[in-house]
């Protein structure tokens, strides 16, 4: 097939599929998710993601319908049937279904599946940055369906003809509509401590592994918008775009000035991909 | 009917209406509402609430897909057809329908109604109100389905068999999970500017309006924790919920101190509303 949906044990083409009226997210956007991609029909960190997606959950106090071992055979078992070479895979828990009222309702969460087709970045190519206040509510922690002030910063980055949009509180910079951001300076890399104003990113996680197998020193400590300008490469991590650098921000050329630590950091994440689903497609042909 | 749905020109009972998997608000909470209580098959105060939910749409830059009269002629037939002395009309849009991707799709938004039957609260009872530090985004001036922040807040009002809870930014009271809140002291009405951290509530701006119609001045400023402790009356306002009194905060006795100003307010609100109710169907039945 060439994309597949899944909401409560029922299949079918995206594009086919129907939700009840009455599931809550059409009224409060009350749900959690999570998204990864993959390569050769592999999940990549597969077991992170299953992790974040039930820890937002636990914060929300959604129950998800399955377990954490099923949700991942259900993930594997669709991700075969999808033609591509690379996949995003995309899954969701919305709190149930019932009449509109604003407390929890008694019963089951839905759970939605969509796989889809996808390309990843040329990680050489650099990025277009602009920059927007950071409006949003102070549980960027959790990743919930609650996404219209990053649907606004994606737009203006879209306008500016940009990859993406770098929200900052006051100087403060935090992340990006849909990604982390994080600085390389005098050789070490900076980037947001995980708190309610960022999403505990697992590319990024997985940047600063790679800076610590590289021997980079990493400060988790905010950074200024000025050090944004200033830095000698600005990073951008997200799930389907392991590490892209910037050329470009607000229309001003901005970093370049570490490109072989760039470059090294990108070989190293690409490396643990490809070993990855090696590995991975391995045990499961196995 | 005992209910009546309505989404892009298909009509039904809720229960048996269904969405297409790719409605943009299924994975970005994308869109806006209203909403407003009938009699006698009445909308009550119409013209305000498509006014506003007009300006929420222009605010998120969502392109309602019928003028403001076509809707409004959509409503008032729907609401002949649910049986009922007393209904609940909402209405939605979101934005298209598409792939999920972050960006504005291009394609036309989608128009959601419900008309559902509803019970109004009896003013001359007294409510609880609890509280809760208000952690929601600087767009809480747009009527949008990012509510997550609100059901957390009702949700937390439910457990603690209280009616509602009262958001603070700190010491600064904003509003309510779905109210708008207001204090009468010393013969004053204070409520919260109009801003990013609360809805420019209908039954706020109609309070306002009585209490002009009453003399009784009214102050449009911030207050306090403090000051809302030590109100001689808190008053809780929505569309549905025209004016109630609380007696209880956080388990703790307030208000009751301006008992008579408050009935003569409630006086003036049902009045209005029942000459509405009247007026207008006879203008319908003309």
């Amino acid at each position: 097939m060439e994309n597949l949906g899944y909401y409560n044990g029922t299949y079918g083409l995206i594009e086919e599929m129907s939700i009840p009226m009455n599931d809550r997210v059409h009224f409060f956007g009350d749900g959690v998710y999570d998204a990864t991609c993959s390569r050769n029909h592999v999940i990549y960190l597969i077991d992170e993601h299953i992790d974040r997606f039930f820890e937002s959950c636990s914060l929300l106090e959604i129950t998800c319908p399955c377990s954490k071992e099923e949700l991942k055979q259900i993930l594997n078992e669709m991700i075969q049937k999808v033609e591509g070479e690379e996949l995003f895979v995309y899954w969701q828990v919305t709190r149930g279904t019932g009449p509109r009222k604003h407390a929890f309702l008694e019963g089951k969460a839905n759970l939605w599946i969509t796989i889809t087709p996808m390309e990843f970045s040329d990680l050489t190519k650099r990025i277009r940055l602009t920059t927007m206040e950071d409006r949003r509510y102070e549980y960027c922690n959790i990743k919930t369906l609650n996404l219209i002030p990053s649907v606004l910063a994606a737009q203006k980055a879209a306008k500016e003809e940009c990859f993406e949009t770098v929200f900052h509180r006051g100087e403060i910079v935090t992340e990006c509509a849909h990604s982390n951001v994080s600085i390389l300076q005098n050789g070490c890399l900076k980037t947001h401590p995980n708190d309610c104003h960022i999403l505990n990113g697992i590319a990024k996680r997985h940047l600063i592994k790679a800076c610590n197998q590289l021997g980079i020193p990493v400060v988790e400590e905010a950074f200024t918008l000025k050090e944004l300008k200033e830095a000698d490469e600005i990073i951008v991590t997200s799930s389907s775009n392991f590490c892209l650098a910037a050329d470009t921000l607000e229309g001003h050329k901005v970093g370049g000035k570490a490109s072989e630590l760039l470059t090294q950091l990108q070989q190293v994440l690409i490396k643990e991909f490809n070993e990855y689903c090696i590995e991975e497609k391995q045990l499961i042909l196995k």
